[in-house]
């Protein structure tokens, strides 16, 4: 078998929150026929950014998290507004949940939260030589606290599982792995 | 600024569709008093598995996703049913999937796929030495192609974007960083 996308037949509009919006899609297979409704949710994108400061430690956000009901542990991030480009969009996340201004940001890579059902990107930059120049400027409802670990202190986190967030996760696959 | 859980005051249902269910949540913090609606989305637990075989070729699927619109190559996987343990779901969606047993499956780590509106917990673990022992049963609308790499290619592929579902890199940073 040769797989191949399916045909959209049609396109119905659900739930629409203030973080996503839900579709019920009709799809059409080309290989057998079969027809389908899928549900999908559209989000914004993301973006993530591993922030250093100059002395090497890694800038963390504890947040009460409303998904999983408990206090995560995460690297800063947030929407991408619409006609933002994902570096400017991780800058300003940066200095709004943190205080923190960065030297230099670059491109670490990109994912796709949930193919099965989601259509958004998350993109990851690495930001370096970060230093704090501000007080958080945080959204209604946001409650941040920010914290300064080394790297081989998250490294522990990540295989202890007390950092657990699969998009926080790939963020460090990616930092591990970059040439 | 000491990061406190909020308490949750209501939870009504929205959308439930097969794979999720919608809520909104509301709840107040202990910190500031503030209340605000949240939307959640509860699914099943997930189980994914790096499944190498007695050669170290690393099993994969291909398939059209709804979310993305798009073909993706991941690893095997899918949800965990009710009273189902994580280990157990993962060897019946390995066999379903890919036609594949294994000798050994070992736990690698378990992610939250995103703690900000998504309630569930993806497993992930390592199975080894499998071999082919029947053909595929999938689903209705299910069409996967399964196809072997090896370790080296995968890594390329995560390194490039070619695999980038944020499930499927955390599956690979657990294998990298396992003692």
């Amino acid at each position: 078998m040769m797989i191949t996308p399916w045909e959209t037949l049609e396109s119905s509009e659900g739930i629409k929150s203030k973080i996503f919006r839900h579709r019920v899609v009709k799809r059409k297979s080309f290989d057998s026929g079969d027809v389908g409704d899928f549900d999908v949710i559209d989000c914004y994108n993301w973006v993530n950014i591993v922030a250093l400061t100059k002395f090497d430690e890694v800038i963390m956000v504890k947040q009460y998290r409303h998904g999983s009901d408990s206090i995560t542990l995460e690297i800063p991030g947030g929407a991408i507004e619409i006609s933002e480009d994902p570096g400017t969009a991780g800058k300003r996340e940066l200095l709004e949940e943190t205080g923190y201004s960065c030297e230099k940001m670059e491109f670490l890579g990109k994912v796709n939260p949930n193919p099965a059902f989601m259509t958004n990107t998350c993109y990851t930059y690495l930001a370096t030589g970060c230093i704090k120049i501000s007080t958080q400027k945080l959204d209604h409802l946001e409650e941040i606290d920010v914290e300064l670990y080394s790297k081989d202190e998250i490294l522990e986190m990540l295989k202890n599982g007390t950092i657990d967030h699969s998009l926080v996760v790939s963020a460090f696959f990616y930092l591990l792995t970059k040439k």
